[in-house]
């Protein structure tokens, strides 16, 4: 063992309590921390966003496995800290953590920040987004399809859930990602900087292949159940449906899949 | 209530046990029979498969909810019996099964049948797809971007797991749906039709946009985790990648729902 000779040991200490605290929001909120779990996760966040990695804990067995990852984080200064697999497990929130598990500052950025990333390309917007597995999703079809910016209002699930972290394998850390801001506040920012607002509802009368995606746009994606509430249609410049042949609706990631597969593919 | 008299309030009972088996693999394929939970997934039953409808369980509030699906039981022939919330609980398999649950027997079709489908359009093929919410979703992607078959190989989740109907949103009962042929078979037998056999594999040389969609052609889905076998890629015609930016690689959901809308959209 090259990592820290005290290897931790008690799956009730404090330590381990307040690592394991960030899997509620309210302790993720206070610290300001997110848990960052499994080799792939971290990997990316050591790759993509070294300077926010706190702390890497590890079990002996994945250290060996993972080398090149310990050594990614030695070399960021991040400290590496051996664990029993009982302390990892008692940290994480998955149940297959894959021994390894990193705490890491939160990785949002400023609105501004954001929309300046957009430039001529193309973002999305996510309002009232309750699932962590779809928030996932879009973060990664965002990620994949060349999004520059993904604007998550602030009545949207917590991007740092756990749950969220791991579907999107690490796409959180490849672009900028902002959060907090009222979806009414969020939009119009988009509008004030020339961003074109379509919003994605099987109720509208575009449909996908009518729309110009060639301009500086942003995909408005709502709610699981109930999709875009009247007040913010009233505020997008488009509602465009993806035609569909049978099916009730499509369901809110593959809507967000199709949409932000067709940008990507208009440049 | 007009619903049977006799209200079913045993959750021990031997019927109850009965359906609250279908939940397991072994049972239904023994009695080939299936769980389809909750009013959504009922209407769609009846609406495109009455006749594999075997018995529908309802609750007091749920038909008083539902007046028009308990209608379209009764209409079909099918046996409506008022049961209570311990008992329709104790039946199901998800937790939430909105007060209504029916038994049916297997709607999927005999391979020629659902070759005989597909005609001049598309298909999807599903191997090694393990996760019940994946082949939910692809099932759904078929049905929305208009496949006219889905031919699932003997090495994958069972259709009629309680997760993967649900998930289906009653597309498994929209469109020709055919199980447990092994995939080379399954391949062999789409080429014999004329149906070109595109894999869909991140390691494809030939990319979505290159590819023709004109004619009669099935897409290839593989395992979440280790995608497409090299001997299943040797019985296809091309292997097709889509085109992405930045991110690892798409899951197989959003993989599935690129290419089915792509094929849609080429019609």
């Amino acid at each position: 063992m090259t990592t820290d000779p005290s290897l931790l040991s008690n799956p009730r200490s404090e330590r381990v309590r307040q690592v394991a605290a960030l899997g509620r929001r309210a302790a993720r909120d206070k610290q300001g921390r997110f848990l960052v779990e499994g080799p792939q996760a971290v990997r990316e966040l050591l790759g993509y966003a070294a300077p926010a990695a706190v702390v890497l804990y590890v079990t002996d067995a994945a250290e060996q496995r993972h080398t090149e990852i310990v050594e990614a984080a030695r070399t960021a200064g991040v400290p590496v800290h051996a664990c029993t697999d009982q302390v990892l497990a008692a940290m994480a929130d998955t149940d297959h953590p894959q021994g390894m598990l990193a705490v890491a500052r939160r990785v949002d950025v400023p609105l501004a920040e954001a929309l300046d990333a957009v430039g001529e390309g193309f973002a999305v917007v996510l309002t009232h987004v309750r699932d962590p597995g779809n928030a996932g999703t879009v973060l990664r079809g965002a990620d994949a399809f060349g999004a520059a910016a993904v604007l998550v209002s602030d009545a949207s699930v917590d991007v740092y859930n756990p749950k969220v972290v791991r579907s999107t394998v690490g796409s959180l850390f490849h672009l900028p990602v902002t959060v907090g801001t009222p979806v009414a506040e969020l939009l119009a920012a988009c509008r004030d900087r020339g961003i074109r607002l379509l919003a994605a509802d099987g109720s509208g009368s575009t449909t996908l292949p009518e729309v110009d995606l060639s301009g500086p746009h942003a995909w408005v994606m709502g709610n699981e159940a109930w999709g875009l509430e009247p007040e913010v249609l009233d505020l997008c410049d488009e509602t465009v449906a993806i035609p569909i042949q049978r099916a009730e609706s499509l369901n809110l990631a593959m809507a967000a899949t199709v949409c932000l597969h067709a940008s990507g593919s208009a440049r």
